[in-house]
């Protein structure tokens, strides 16, 4: 089932109306801008609909409602109760005297309903009705509005019950649980005492889940005049205009008689021109609303210069408009072929699986309320407050948890910086200077570092430095590789085998390779330690080294993204490998250095570094990405600096921070100024990156320890026979391999002999490497037509999935918090895709 | 007068109390926590403080007024007239039975008060009473507390009035008005129908304000049992515990039982378990806040590696604790000697002048409520989308926003990144490259940059090596300076006259400099044009590029930041130089190439970059920081890229822009992949950052635009004689030079002789060079005792004032919202230090 998406048609307009708090006239209100619609636009047809209705059916159970409210009034004495009653009743009064009677021009739903007079969670709760899911309420809102916009023009007004927080029937507020539909907003405001600040807040809550409140309506109330003071409000902060209308006539006891006085009401007030006004500026934001989502690629195509994008190749049409985006989905703007001329009735909007993860960093969803309310909380704080010298609480609290996380004895300090390329820097400034004090080297010695083929590390001069020359750096002016990178084994699923593969060129050296029945036993390096690839890879990264010394070359770290380099083309590096190349670099002092100023192993604690600083690139790896707190972990490493950024902020707002150990830190200590570490950014530490980055690390920490992940791993992650609950001690991420993935999927993908040639998932990421007779590589485009098929889906079913691929790989990656159910359907779409 | 600050004493536990709604029970629960309290802590005094209070003042009144409310309502028809009296005696109801006579141990106040029960920003409108300013209730209360806490332990509750966003007298509302004093909050929550949606509001609009809610409370009512759901959700989402009440008695018609009964409920409840639980908490969370900012310092001492800091010089009580920030301020926990035991009666936290404007960020001031909006609004629309071959409507609207705002010709396309760094690193990679692809020089061919000495264009390498080799880089490992630097003239203030000073080097050449009247007479480049100096700053450039040329080196790029060198020193170069510097360089293409590529004068439009791509690098300058969007505009230069950050996003979040002109862009354009600018932080163009962006630019604009800034350049910027309407045209930005700081304040630093060399203003910055006779540069202390003594003041009722220095070089900057008041405060404060 595809996820439910935003709502957006040409011809029909839809609004939510929202009140700022229970009893505030909403229905009246609506039932009003119904009538004003229906003058208008005398053609169209207005309709209105109510998702979820509490209470009695018809006017007449109202009444009998009303009559046992009053009686019960009047022999009830208990203070509370009646005061409670009193509010019931007017609240009762405002409901019964509406839109059915009012309205004979609308046409009126409700798509679930529950007798008995109160929040719909709770009606629900002691109803024996069953309560929809919000995806089944989403869906059935979704597809009874579809069905309306195709029958033509005109407006449809969605009310919700209660204040904006009121829960729904699964006890989810409707300003979350609704905010997937990105309605248009009448906000309907509190006329009465205390309004104003009902108001204020209300419209806060929908604005901080990216509502778009478009007019504010309310009685003109005339003792309080909460009006007045609205209007200059949000005139005047938010540019959205405060429109009144009288308040309806007194309850007459003559039914008759009170009518007719109703109806004089509503027909005055459809004529007010407030009511107009209202609708009309309704209409041309509608109208500016898809204008503008329509020129945008157009616009962008003129003034954006993008990342990483051969401007040339693009065309306005290559260029997505975004409305808004949820949880795993972007919602975007449908393109029509150009020649066809504009149809009416299309959903402009659909969902689209963010299947690159947004470039890795979505982890908790987009549009996450915990991370937006935590933005929020330090913004509100703080603002942002200059780092040098200063301590405030988020930024400590992240470095906490990340020294305590990570369970890495060796680091001990926290470097802040804005993103993974300038952390890499950070890392690599820190590291090649450790090195050249502990080694006594002069300013002069020029200075590489170790690293693997493919490895990349950001996209600044410095970051780039660390990589081999290749597509992304070698046209850059100032760019030098200044190191040696190793060639080495990888890891993929074959035919249902996780194999060791083993390039041509190392054959020789390292054997032809291994075949394992899982990836757990790929990644027990420990287990293999005493195997003999391991000690063929330790002769041969030892013979190379010893071969770059004789040439004289000087290195000053070993640089490497642990487990998988990623914009080398999510390559799965053998983790043995890596292992065996830091046990060779740490115990080989000599190697890198003949100073008396190299310490021994005899010297060495397992906090200081030995050999040469190894610095881990876990920005993309780390923080949950492969299913661990830590990469490091599947490799039984303690690296000296440690680098980690996106997913550290949950997906929301750029921070990285750069670790490293007190025998690292140590070579900046002096009595000169200019010995430090000069490198700090103006948001160095800002108070919203770290805030966020707090409630993200907690988060998917408390999903780990509460099991959140354990469906996943069951799905043929560990062994047959053996629960979850029995293998994995919930306080260590170091026990097993797991993805999201399902194992089954794995297999299925792995034995595709004709389009695939390897698969590997771990954590939320899978890699298919595809067959291609095209040159490999980042040029390739072998991915590409897999790209544009899932690019396709969505009117027809199927999942619309967003993707980006690297070569002949295609890569999908999915978030921290994304659903079961979610994962299983992007597989069945990857497995109908790869068959097609 | 110095700023209100934060109020936190250790022995005296302040409080604040917020209703979810009005008449929620907020007095009676209040109640019962005072009367809890008393019994508690039998020695301690217990104080109920309501700092605006409004209805009649004894109970007497109150009933006499409940009494005329009664009448009303029996003989008013009217609905919504009867409507709200009946919610007006409902409140009242609440209001009338409660403190005064049921808590006999509270020491009661009230600050300021109006007899007209309605809400207090339209009582005190009607009434004759003078209405206090947001800072003078805010120091009343300071005033008030502050003796409180003189006199020993105890708990304090402020109580607020109606709901969290109910107005205060002077219209703002309440939790704007109170964030300051960053009092921890008691939310009474809202136990009536919708009130869980009032509850929640009421909660995300005080949490992004940075207030910490540390309790839930509310009464315990058996109908909706609001309490329930309120409890699992605050439970749940942020570990907040909610805590209930049984609610009061029904009121009864003969007084004297009603007040027995009153009576029994209040003396029942004080010793409810949830009451005494309660206060417990807040009395441990209490101290635990205190014990947390206390660690801090010696925390981060052990675990923060800071950036630009040499760790060796630190010690913990060099490290400040920032409890949070506000407008123009940070709150700052007062350190006391080591050996001095710790005082209970000292306000712990006191307000800080964020006098580097928190490295240059600050524009709008800290914890901003739009900026924060904005950010939450982009959050919850968005969270963050990946934006390589996308668009969003933040984005979108930056980009617009810049190229319109600039007004330079030659700029058409946008490129985001995260920081001043990384997008002066993009700058040069376009500019580099845009020359090699022109001149057709091969890969091979080294080029460098031109700039200024002392030019700083960020931290990571590649911006590193767009600077001459100086302290900040010199060490660093991989730094290779890759370009020449000029001399150049300066500006200062000195006794009075407006001094352009030649260095000693150049005097052969420029001669000895020039003196002026005014700023800006210097900055009047174009009446500068024709006189003497621009030939010989002329003649000068060529020699020396000739000079170049002849010694074999290439350039790609002049690169400059406009007017004014930050990091190098707050260095105000003469802007006849600069443009004549960019002159030189675009009329003498033959200096940089000699191929056929390169374009002559007659071929060039004034969008073609000519001689060599200029690159301005506005980071610091620009964006209203030196008074006018861009500092280009005293140059009357327009650059072919410009870089920009710090100030456009407010002062909030990170946020880099680089924009281009076509004829840079389209030196990237090809069939191959790889010519593209390979260069995309995951991060890039993040909807938190443009949001914030551009409301803050759309903020400044209107600032500007409405003349906000007129009083600050009325002090002695413009002519006397003539007003400011008079000569600024409104949508210009390069008609005025002024300063925040006013032209006799700078007149007299500069008759300092004894101390000062030279002083200059622009914009919001202030920068005085002081007499040192230790060596100058970035190693000198000069600035440093004058630091020091600005950091002392406060308790003496002097400002405290956070700067940073540059060597000798002692600058302060302002917000852009700073008050007047506030920068004249300050004049006053520099004055008399650099006096003493």
């Amino acid at each position: 089932m595809p996820p439910v998406g935003a709502l957006l048609w040409r011809a029909l307009r839809v609004h939510q109306v929202y009140g700022a708090n229970t009893d505030v006239g909403k229905t009246i209100l609506t039932t009003i801008l119904c009538n004003s619609a229906s003058k208008i636009w005398k053609d169209e047809q207005v309709s209105y609909l109510k998702p979820v209705s509490t209470g009695p059916q018809d006017e007449a159970d109202d009444r009998c409602m009303l009559e046992k409210c009053f009686n019960l009034n009047r022999i009830r004495t208990n203070y509370q109760q009646t005061f409670f009653l009193v509010k019931s009743i007017i609240w009762e009064l405002t409901q019964c005297r509406h839109l059915e009677n009012y309205a004979p021009n609308t046409n009126i739903e409700t798509l679930f309903q529950w007798d008995i007079p109160t929040s719909p969670h709770a009606a629900a709760e002691v109803s024996s009705k069953p309560i929809p899911t919000d995806h089944e309420l989403l869906a059935k809102i979704h597809h009874h509005i579809s069905q309306r916009a195709h029958q033509g023009s005109g407006w449809l007004f969605l009310e919700t019950a209660g204040g904006v927080h009121s829960p729904g029937p699964s006890r989810t507020t409707q300003a979350d649980l609704y905010a997937p539909l990105r309605l248009p907003v009448i906000l309907i405001g509190d006329s009465k005492l205390g309004g104003i600040s009902q108001t204020v807040s209300a419209f806060e809550s929908l604005r901080l889940r990216g509502y778009d409140v478009e007019s504010v309506l309310l009685f003109r109330e005339p003792v309080h005049e909460n009006y007045r003071y609205l209007a200059d409000y949000f005139g005047d902060k938010y540019g959205i205009s405060v429109e009144t209308v009288g308040a309806p006539p007194a309850r007459h006891e003559n039914a008759k008689i009170d009518r007719e006085s109703m109806a004089e009401y509503y027909n005055e007030s459809s004529e007010e021109n407030a009511v107009r006004d209202v609708l009309l500026q309704l209409d041309k934001r509608h109208q500016t609303r898809i204008a503008r989502l329509e020129e945008m690629p157009a616009k962008a195509y003129q003034s954006i210069w993008y990342p990483f994008t051969q401007q040339k190749h693009l065309t306005p049409e290559r260029i997505t408009a975004i409305d808004s985006a949820y949880g795993d989905h972007f919602q975007t703007l449908q393109t029509q072929p150009p020649t066809s001329s504009p149809s009416p009735d299309i959903n402009l909007l659909r969902p689209s699986f963010d299947g690159s993860a947004s470039w890795w960093t979505q982890g908790l969803g987009h549009a996450n309320p915990k991370l937006t309310l935590a933005a929020a909380y330090a913004a509100g704080r703080y603002g942002h407050v200059m780092f040098a010298e200063a301590i405030h609480e988020p930024a400590m609290a992240v470095a906490e948890n990340l020294l305590q996380g990570l369970q890495n004895p060796r680091l001990s300090r926290v470097f802040f910086s804005d993103n993974g390329s300038t952390g890499c820097e950070v890392a690599v400034k820190m590291a090649l200077r450790a090195a050249r004090v502990r080694y006594g080297w002069d300013q002069d010695t020029k200075l590489g570092i170790l690293g693997l083929k493919g490895s990349y590390h950001g996209d600044t001069i410095g970051a780039m430095d660390c990589a081999e020359p290749c597509t992304f750096n070698e046209k850059v002016e100032w760019y030098e590789g200044k190191g040696f990178w190793f060639d080495y084994p990888t890891v993929q699923c074959k035919e249902g085998k996780w194999v060791v593969d083993v390039p041509d060129s190392l054959k020789p050296d390292l054997g032809d390779g291994e075949e394992f029945a899982s990836v757990a036993d790929v990644v027990d390096v420990e287990g293999r330690d005493q195997a003999e690839a391991a000690r063929k890879y330790e002769a041969y990264i030892e013979w190379t080294l010893e071969t770059l010394q004789k040439q004289g070359r000087k290195f000053g770290a070993l640089m490497m993204e642990p487990v998988v380099l990623g914009a080398g083309g999510m390559i799965f590096v053998d983790p043995l490998f890596q292992r065996t190349l830091v046990d060779v670099v740490r115990r080989s002092s000599r190697l890198f250095a003949t100073t008396p100023a190299s310490i021994s192993p005899s010297q060495a604690d397992d906090k200081t570094w030995m050999g040469l600083p190894v610095v881990f690139d876990e920005v993309f790896t780390g923080l949950y990405r492969l299913g661990r707190y830590t990469a490091s972990s599947f490799l039984g490493v303690h690296p000296d600096v440690s680098v980690h950024a996106k997913l550290l902020t949950g997906g929301l707002v750029p921070l990285c921070t750069t670790l490293a150990s007190d025998s690292v830190h140590e070579a900046f200590l002096s009595d000169d100024k200019s010995d430090a570490l000069l490198h700090g950014h103006s948001y160095t530490a800002h108070a919203v990156g770290c805030q966020v980055a707090l409630e993200s690390l907690r988060e998917m920490q408390s999903m780990e320890k509460r099991g959140a992940w354990d469906a996943f791993k069951s799905d043929g992650w560990v062994s047959p026979g053996s629960s979850v609950s029995d293998v994995i001690p919930r306080d260590a991420n170091d026990s097993i391999v797991w993805s999201a993935w399902s194992r089954a999927f794995i297999d299925i993908v792995s034995h595709n002999a004709a389009r695939v040639s390897g698969v590997w998932a771990l954590g939320s990421v899978l890699a298919i490497t595809l067959r291609s007779d095209d040159a490999t590589g980042y040029k390739s485009s072998a991915a590409l037509s897999l790209q544009t098929r899932l690019r396709e889906g969505y009117e027809d079913g199927r999942w619309n999935v967003h993707s980006r691929v690297l070569g002949n790989v295609f890569y999908i990656m999915v978030g921290q918090t994304t659903s079961r159910a979610a994962v299983r359907e992007l597989e069945g779409e990857l497995t109908e895709a790869l068959s097609a």
